[in-house]
């Protein structure tokens, strides 16, 4: 046996404890946890400083993997947040007794052990701690070799808040930040039972090609507005303006804009407040006829086939014209990643159509796609929003972080 | 592009057409392939018929292969069941107004393509496609190449009716029955949204090992009775008889009767029925003492370490000696595949704590473990029994068959 499996074996072994945990256990737990924080901040920031010596101040990891003295402080103030969520666990799903008495109770339980696979962002350590213990699931951390000094001293504080409260510590595993580990743990098909990645669509994609373990994805975001024939074209500018510019390297993020073609005059307002961000514009042929000389030359080029089913991640965006909602859709469909899509209309039957016909995580009638989040959708704390289909779909909360039995209680029934 | 690729990129084409038919719309459709399995009884055996020819009649494979006019009506007959069913899409799983006034709708949605992989039973084609169709999904059919005359005949039956409806035929697609393709199809993430296997053990692990899209393994159970300290008697007997002899060669069947030592005097009663069905019984060193002399010797044998944790999917059962009910947890813990666990207790206590801490998809208290399965449950159908925790957990009915949306309705709101 390798020694990352007598780990997770070890690991595997103390999840089980966890199951005889009330939530008012766990709550006082993680609220001890965040006092620890703040309590430990200097010890933290010191180790933090030893990750940050290591980094080119101009790498935009740099500010990704600092920490400071208001971050922990809102660290802390997260995990109190998620503290005060309901419990996720002992949902009863169905309840149903069977034509011969016996009943029969569908309820959540913890996946058992969970592990997260993530990069610089040491936070990410003290939050996928709190949603797990939360969900009554240790946690098996692989972080970055680039926070190392930061996440073993975090780690080192949730210890000894554990240890103080009689839970074994193994509930919440630092690996060593090799990469060879991640790969062996990506086979470890009896101690882990789900695996996140979080992080560049290169790890989640390594993740998901090499993983035995069941795996959820998150990530990539290829998003469309389609600015419909019965648009209004006050909320499509606050939208669009709105989902390209709120935050330009999430995954909810306006990628391309579709106009129906006889709304091609109303582009130059949808864009208007564009240009305020220097948003480059990739227009096809009949869009840029009408942007041309209505926006900043220096920001508006040609539409090349490339423009279209990319994530640009930055202030750029594309325009396609399409002649109906059917060929909007159309396009959609080939060129989305399923993500979030919006339509702006004020027809009630174009947006039925689309939210029926659209796949995709979330589909917006008249909303920006910037509020694909579990905050805005009311989940209270998020683990990350799931690109895949399977178990969850879109942002991710404690529930997500659940699985369940079937209770069966009997008198002596047997099967004919 | 492969030629599979060109094929399942046509299947997924054709699944977005399923996405607009009505539940009523499927259901006359389901009962037309219904009656044309009927109709096309003789076509179907004869084609059944060359499968047959190519196989020795004593692989116990012949009869899984084989089709019958009684068992073509039971097909038909199911393929009416799922048709009654409720319709597992556009169920609101959540809704919820949002404080700026945004609607939010959790609605049940298709996964798209399903594919399944299976052996050489060729009712599962007609089962399969029913349930898919039923829940919006187009399937990708991978059989066996033993069933390869009858499945071409399945397929060709489904596909008249299809088309008779209008609807694009590709929306069931049966794939050419050659090793390499499956190793392909496993690969089609942008076609197929998710694989289940149905078969083997060894099987199940390929696809699981070597599947880049989602997967949800099916299978093994090896499945414990424990009786308690406050067992009764009675009902223990009947529910061992049951879970171990009613049809052995399926998951849930008993493989290991754990009994507490102050109940060993019971165990000539428990295992009484056994003996009617030849069962072979691996004992401890205690259960053997108390066994001997009570029970046939030619069917009782001395257990080793591999009688315990083993799928035996025959009439063999191991006991094992406990002297605590948190020693009977922690063996089941051990050697169990978290398929099927039971208790049989009168102590509620007792019953409580298992329940609360085995990890199973299914834990019973005094019932037979044989009645996991999707219609015992009233899941109407079944697909299979999931042995993951991700997405589905036991028994998997329609319901399981579907992924959700969000769909968001807003009046222009934009994110702070």
């Amino acid at each position: 046996m390798s020694k990352l499996n007598d780990t997770l074996k070890l690991v595997r072994t103390a999840s089980r404890e966890l199951i005889l945990l009330t939530d008012e256990q766990i709550n006082k737990i993680l609220l001890a946890v965040a006092n620890a924080a703040i309590e430990q901040t200097a010890y933290i920031l010191a180790e933090n400083e030893k990750d940050l010596a290591r980094m080119d101040k101009d790498d935009p990891k740099y500010d990704r993997l600092m920490l400071t003295e208001k971050r922990i402080k809102d660290i802390a103030e997260d995990i109190r947040s998620v503290s005060a969520l309901p419990a996720p666990l002992g949902r009863i799903l169905m309840k149903t007794i069977r034509p011969n008495g016996m009943k029969l109770t569908k309820i959540s339980v913890p996946f058992g052990v969970i592990g997260i696979i993530y990069e610089a962002r040491p936070n990410v350590s003290f939050d996928v701690f709190s949603l797990c213990f939360k969900s009554g699931n240790a946690c098996v951390l692989k972080g970055g070799s680039d926070a190392n000094y930061s996440n073993c001293a975090i780690i080192k504080v949730i210890h000894s808040v554990l240890e103080q409260f009689g839970v074994n510590p193994q509930v919440a595993e630092l690996l060593p930040a090799d990469r060879e580990v991640t790969a062996e743990m990506l086979q470890a098909v009896d101690y882990i039972d789900l695996i996140i990645p979080r992080g560049s669509s290169s790890l989640i994609r390594f993740v998901r090609d090499n993983a035995v373990i069941p795996v959820i994805e998150t990530g990539a975001g290829i998003c469309h507005t389609y600015f419909d024939e019965y648009g209004d074209t006050e909320k499509g500018a606050a939208i669009v303006n709105n989902a390209k510019t709120r935050r330009v390297t999430v995954c909810n993020t306006l990628d391309c804009l579709i106009v129906q073609k006889d709304r091609l005059s109303d582009l130059p307002v949808l864009c208007r407040k564009l240009q305020d961000n220097n948003v480059l514009i990739y227009a096809d042929t009949s869009a840029y006829d009408v942007l041309k000389g209505q926006y900043p030359t220096s920001l508006l080029k040609p539409a090349t086939e490339e423009s279209f089913g990319t994530e640009f991640l930055s202030y750029t965006m594309a325009i396609k014209t399409v002649d109906s909602i059917e060929n909007a859709i159309k396009h959609i469909t080939e060129h989305g990643s399923q993500h979030s899509e919006c339509i702006v209309t004020e027809n009630q039957s174009n947006a039925d159509l689309f939210t029926k016909v659209i796949d995709a995580a979330c589909v917006y009638t008249n909303a920006s796609t910037a509020f694909t989040d579990g905050a805005q959708f009311g989940l209270g704390a998020e683990i990350g929003i799931s690109t895949q289909k399977l178990h969850a779909r879109g942002p991710m909360g404690l529930e997500e972080l659940t699985s369940y039995k079937w209770i069966i209680e009997g008198n002596g029934q047997i099967r004919d």
